[in-house]
């Protein structure tokens, strides 16, 4: 095997670079090693690079949504073996610690716990990447599943499950998304699982909702600031407003339009990461009996995911608008920074 | 109005009659006066026939599935009104008893609540039917849903979506449903509500197999006593079993079938009227793990039903193999009893 | 019977009086006529008074805490007769409409629907009270317990134990109250029928803090501004913080308090009234997973409260510092309003 | 250390000898080895003894629960340290196959997981122990828990938990719980830790009945074939039977006293193991919509056991009726099996 590969890193506020680094070596009984053969570009690694994440670490190797093939295996790993293709979880957990077994696997106490592939440790945009209690964190993907139709299930898809799960979401009900990004769009696909009779997808952009209506995964479009949202809610619900929220925006105001097009008893999911502490104006909305749900994605469930993605229930390959050779990453994050020529995700094949 | 009306009636066991009858009254302020405009035979007529449902009251006017406009209600009704085109529920409650409060309006207190229309209070198969507690028992029907698709919505379709609604559903699952019957079929249009990754329709009759992956509600089909189904099952949940099984056939050997294929840890929802006591191996099923959810429908959920029945994410209508005007009731009821011409559901048009 | 009595009325911004009216009568087949024999003066009395409640209606007869006698019934009530002794529940509801079928009474869309009497509708500082909805409304009183004993049940012990079961406590759990009021010591005693570990009682005033530990309800107090909570709150939880967090307080400061003393994954119930809008800081609790509850009680579970009462499971009695018949009511207002002689809850009676 | 060490064994069927056998060694990076320092006598030792047990092997070492101090650990445990006191979990469980991620360690798929100390791998009625797993199966006590308190915590305590934790007990209810042997006991204290109003035991043996009132655990008690059991629970709820019924004896007619003495809508947690197959007569049960819940249990909340033991809120230790040293065990046996001397749980110290 080579020892030597390519990988994009973080070398501190405002640099990312593609180096030569020695490729990883197991550590544990429980590690994996993955070599990648698809990984993508997240607007958390944007996050990164411009310092928006104080718990990143310089020098690290970024990249969290990936997949690939196992390479080696730990003594004590069972569920995947050499040769697997696999998808990653973007969160390594225990598994055995307070918030694992309660399934907050966000919040694993162990130092190589929660969000810590592509941040704190080295993650996979890269050829290969090492991927600790690889028992839990890695998936088998099923054969008629492509790479490209994997590569989600572990960031995004999760947290679009994550995120419509949070909402407990009944058949019938009428579900708002704020937000038409890739996160939103993975909250719409993954909230028709509940079967609601509407979904409703708002943005500012009429392209993301122009892009929500052609993925199939909203029922109405709402363009903030020039639609009368409520009023789209209203004739939908009797006048009582969305029965589910799931915010996944994070824009102005949109914490705001959360709360208020909430119909008396909503679940309101906050999923979207903001820049700003938001208003929460109690007396304002007192009897309204609101529930926020906050946070950041439980990656517990990819063994569902790629079941429902093998029987055609989720499609996320449409997301995909570019690919570039990993070799090329640093004009892939120009691209996807710049939101050129309509860029939503973009695969890196090392 | 019209002071008589034509009826079908239980003169006794044994015995049906097409009988006229007078158009019957508010009693309480709390009754609508319904007049039907279409009505089904269920099997449970049949059990109410020979004598299998002793609480059925001879004189009766049966039929417990029927939709219709309303022409009177009583001073307390506020949620329909004179013209309102309606689906009736199955079950009569009260909404203020112990069991009502909890949802469980099968077996609400009131001597008119529970299954009391078509059994213990005059029925449906008639031109018009007194309906208790109107604001709990009517539902609107949406003006682009049709007759004809509504006509399920208060007892087969509120039971298959009670029947999957027990089984807690998780999307992903394998779910298995015993019994491809009216009640069945029901029970898998509703579990895909849930998006399982497969629904499996299991039974003895193939043309009933056939009907279920006509209607595009079951993803697999099992003929029972010919395929092997613990193989079938397992070749999809990696040899553990249903995640879910649904019960709705009643057969011999059915409940057995039912614990057997079940996963350990799996809801095993028993939908089926028995005529025998059946035998539950404990000792043997020890360490599975297994809840057994049993009992009639509560049937609580028409407007979620009627929902999604607009947003066309359920359609029962090709249940509907037979029409006869109420007229020739007699004539339906001989040919459903006798299983001619590939008959599944019968509706009656006054 | 007599035709007039007396009661307390909101006059207008600023203003209760004393006064004369007439006996209410039935306006509707599913009121009831209650004779009050004891009622409560609360802090919302006082937030009316001072027009902090919006739509309050001038001229109304206050209070909303009271248990009576049935004098008179409708000719739809079935749920109690001429002579029980019964609890009023805060607020009237219809049973039917879209919430109060999904339990959330607090938002019933009947006119008289939700928190209604002594505030939209005359409540209970009188002689009589009609109430709307007696089958929902009105709870029979076991002969075991006290008009003393049960008169907190519609209102703060209700509040308290909703929000107990909002906060989902499972057994062992370390459970946080911020306010040791009426409401927050209801909330405490609530708490503890589901068997948490600790209940941590929070304040500014000693002396509510030693009431909360006479009255058992508490198993620690933090002084807020003196004690150091985030190290009581560690040393009970392995450092992790509180499993769940009930905010009674509503001060300066207790909604941070409230999220920065929770664990990662906790549930934080937010019961108490605010002025102010609250600062919620999303991305300083990033990743932190918290669920936040808010409104007003759904008052619907008065049964089960007189129940764990006449079982000495529940005992609130000793709330009542102050005893006043209802023509001294404007004096025991003043007290109250005047926080003196270390008053927590005035009786009133009639 | 010493290398040998005294063991009670399985040696086929009928026999159980008290022997030397070698201290085990650590066999993979996630076992630890426990010095046992408290270990008791259970009824399924008996089960094992005579044969019922079929997936016990010959030659094991018997004992599942247990109570010791850690002498060693693999390289992966991160749990538990040497010099722990700690709670040993009667199921050893991988906490990563699909079983464990849904919570249902009783069906772990690993070869050692589920129960196997003591039947399928060699057990705790010794001087030191291998437990698999350490880090999900071992739970330190706190310190001020005696050996004695915390005996029970693994296995039957954990099943009492379990068990009531099935019945979904709310606030006010009535709960029967049939069996007042040592399981039943616990189930019965767990039931406590919901707040019901009445707990009700029944057993056909007045002194358990007995017991069942000195330890506090029921409020109510009910000598079966003598008392009249459905009108003893007629008379607390209204003549509706019990909100929740726990069958933990699994002796002759149990199971039918079960269903009929639950009110409709209950959970019956079947928590026995019976020698026979039983009766469902579902025709005769027909709408009262009873849900069953079977099995062995999950033993996965140690934790909260030993926090509610340390806080007061549980108390197990006044079922240890005898105490032998290890090397008396088979003196020990002959008493538990005669069931002399009152004897209800005997105490085994190495």
């Amino acid at each position: 095997m080579q020892t030597q590969m390519q990988a994009v890193t973080y070398a501190g506020p405002g640099k990312f670079r593609l180096e030569t680094r020695p490729v990883p070596r197991l550590l544990d009984g429980r590690d994996a090693l993955v070599r990648v053969t698809l990984a993508s570009i997240c607007a958390s690694d944007l996050h990164i690079k411009h310092g928006g994440v104080p718990r990143a670490v310089p020098g690290v190797v970024v990249g969290h949504e990936m997949v690939g093939v196992v390479e080696q295996v730990g003594a004590q790993v069972t569920a995947v073996r050499p040769g697997d293709r696999v998808a990653v979880n973007v969160e390594t957990f225990c598994g055995s610690c307070f918030f694992c077994r309660r399934g907050s696997v966000n919040n694993c106490t162990d130092p190589q716990g929660g969000w810590a592939l592509g941040c704190r440790i080295d993650g996979g945009q890269a050829e290969y990447v090492r991927v600790p209690f690889a028992d839990n964190g890695l998936t088998p993907i099923p054969a008629g599943v492509t790479d490209e139709a994997a590569l989600f299930v572990g960031d995004i898809l999760s947290t679009g499950y994550w995120g419509a799960g949070l909402g407990e979401i009944r058949p019938g009900d009428t579900v708002l998304v704020l937000g038409a990004g890739p996160t939103g769009l993975c909250c719409m696909l993954c909230a028709r699982l509940f079967s609601p009779a509407h979904i409703v997808a708002a943005d500012v952009l009429p392209e993301r909702l122009a892009l929500a209506g052609r993925l199939g995964c909203a029922d109405r479009t709402v363009l903030m600031g020039h639609d009368d949202a409520a009023a789209a809610l209203g004739a939908l619900t009797e006048g009582r407003g969305a029965d589910v929220v799931i915010e996944a925006a994070g824009g102005r105001g949109t914490f705001e339009a959360a709360w208020r097009l909430a119909r008396p008893g909503a679940n309101v999911c906050v999923v979207a990461l903001y820049d700003k502490p938001q208003t929460l104006p109690l007396p304002e909305m007192y009897g309204k009996n609101l529930t926020f749900k906050t946070g950041g994605v439980d990656a517990n469930a990819c063994g569902e995911l790629l079941r429902l993605i093998e029987r055609g229930a989720l499609d996320t390959t449409a997301l995909i608008t570019h690919r570039f050779p990993l070799s090329r990453a640093m004009e892939a994050y120009d691209l996807f920074e710049a939101r050129r020529d309509g860029v939503v995700k973009i695969a890196l094949a090392p």
